[in-house]
């Protein structure tokens, strides 16, 4: 090759470079809104239609803030909040009752830059948890608190309380008394799964996040409080390997630290997302456990798997995916 | 070699098989009573021999079971509720206060075999939390509970309350005292070491235990939970791997899942014990966090490491191992 041609070659790829650095990173959010509460007997068009539509608007304001530029923790916070604030879903407004009659409300977020975490548990004031959780991460330094230490923490915040009326919806009241009526003592001795609602993105600056959401098991023992604000059972995020959120029966998640797990596949195994993902369910399967989890790493890959009947989920990102399904055939 | 040689030697061969397969599995058990804590310049040797005593009592009481035939279950139940009733730890009588002057306790148990877990936290009536919480693993579907509702299921369990003076010791009160005067402010901000009890154990059939009772703080947030009682951070045990109970700064072993990691690099990366408990204490230095784990494996190895200036512990097992140590040089 002649000098001239060379130099005009290199020119070329110096000019090309940038142009190939500038290439947006990859965005992903995924959300789910529950597993094994879906009976498909049971759900008409009219409520899988409004399932459908609350998926959408959590999926679609969280793509949003990722797509603008914010950050995979906001976009969580955002997601899991319009879902609190849906009273289809078992968390905020509309989580199911405990054995008292009240809503007692679990959460945590995690921030894999850091990592950050905050959670908190067992609260009964708080209209969204999973921004207590964020103040807990951002404005305490500590991680967990739990009852009324925390809406203690929520009003030293400039938090209002809501009246625990507020979370009461017609539907809750009576699954409740159903719960009741039916073989209660078969029921504490294995809890069902929940209708727990979570997030997990990565954004535009390689940051991953997590959030989970829950009101936990209907006619559950006061003071029970699962694997959604444990961080590494139904929460985790980190920077270095993967985020994850999981959904079902929290005291199999707490006993496997079913988040952590998956991370640590991915780290240590040098698993794929969604072999470490598929191997942890089938362990979850292995114990008894049902229940499902959604999960991103820092290539913008989406996992998401279950044992249950079905999981409520979403998954949005930057290469143009955009499903929300409810059953094993991705519908 | 003759053939009548040959088959007196395959009689012995016979013989002597049984004796090797009757040799006694190994037994072991490290407890720990808090990591950090320990200035050596205002340690008097009278403080320095009532610790050591107090440890020596939880570590043969325990070792006492194992040797018996006993369940590392027992095991470490009874060397964790020795010293939640001995004052000098920080757990049971003797915690230290939280901001509104009172002990707010956190425990958890878990058996390797399952594994099966069982967890309180935010409980302040409770005198041996570490019975509650193997009470709520054992008569409850749960692994979790907190607060009020952690004491209600005690009353349904048969488990008296006790008045909240009984955990208020005059040295804990002058500490709290002390710790309000200081700068409270920056306290709260960079939350100290705690004097957290815990152990670990290998019985004769193989089976691992971890158990784990803090005070938390001296002037913790009301609801504020530490480590201790979240499965895989502060406590953790499976059979397939090893045992862990940790001690210091409870943020920092939440956010690393520093208990179950121990285990997971065992397991993933078949890293010896001490190679595992040796990374995570320096990935726990690398985040800023002081602390310490004791952890013990199914071969009944024991591992033992921290990064403050000194830890509380005790480790005894069936090869004729007895220390009992506070700083570095194993004094």
């Amino acid at each position: 090759m002649s000098r001239p041609k060379l130099l005009a070659l290199l020119c070329l790829a110096v000019v090309c470079a940038p142009a190939r650095a500038v290439e947006p990173p990859p965005l992903a959010i995924a959300i789910h809104g529950g597993a094994g509460v879906i009976d498909p007997a049971k759900m008409t068009p009219q409520h899988a239609a409004s399932y459908r539509a609350g998926l959408a608007a959590a999926l679609d304001a969280g793509y949003a803030i990722l797509e603008h530029g914010g950050s995979s923790l906001d976009a969580v916070t955002a997601a899991v909040r319009i879902m609190e604030d849906d009273p289809q879903f078992n968390a905020g407004r509309g989580a199911v009752l405990n054995h008292d009659g009240d809503a007692e409300l679990d959460a945590a977020i995690m921030d894999g830059h850091g990592p950050r975490a905050g959670a908190v548990a067992g609260v009964r004031r708080v209209r969204n948890p999973i921004e207590l959780a964020r103040l807990v991460m951002e404005k305490s330094p500590h991680v967990l608190l739990v009852a009324e230490g925390a809406e203690e923490f929520a009003l030293e915040q400039g938090v209002a309380l809501v009246p625990r009326e507020y979370f009461r919806t017609e539907a809750r009241v009576r699954e409740l008394e159903e719960a009741r009526r039916q073989a209660g003592e078969l029921k504490a001795a294995a809890p069902g799964p929940t209708g727990t609602v979570g997030a997990v993105a990565l954004d535009g600056a390689g940051h991953l996040a997590a959030a989970t959401s829950t009101g936990g098991l209907t006619d559950k023992h006061r003071g029970r409080v699962g694997d959604s604000p444990i961080v590494g059972a139904g929460t985790y995020a980190d920077d270095d390997s993967c985020a994850v959120s999981g959904t079902g029966q929290g005291e199999f998640f707490i006993r496997q630290v079913v988040a952590f797990d998956i991370c640590a596949l991915v780290l240590y195994r040098h698993l794929t997302l969604a072999q470490a993902v598929h191997e942890v369910i089938r362990k979850l399967r292995h114990t008894g456990g049902e229940g499902g989890v959604i999960a991103v790493d820092r290539a913008g890959n989406i996992a998401m798997d279950f044992n249950s009947v079905g999981m409520f989920r979403g998954a949005r990102d930057s290469r143009g995916r955009r499903d929300i399904a409810m059953y094993r055939d991705a519908q």
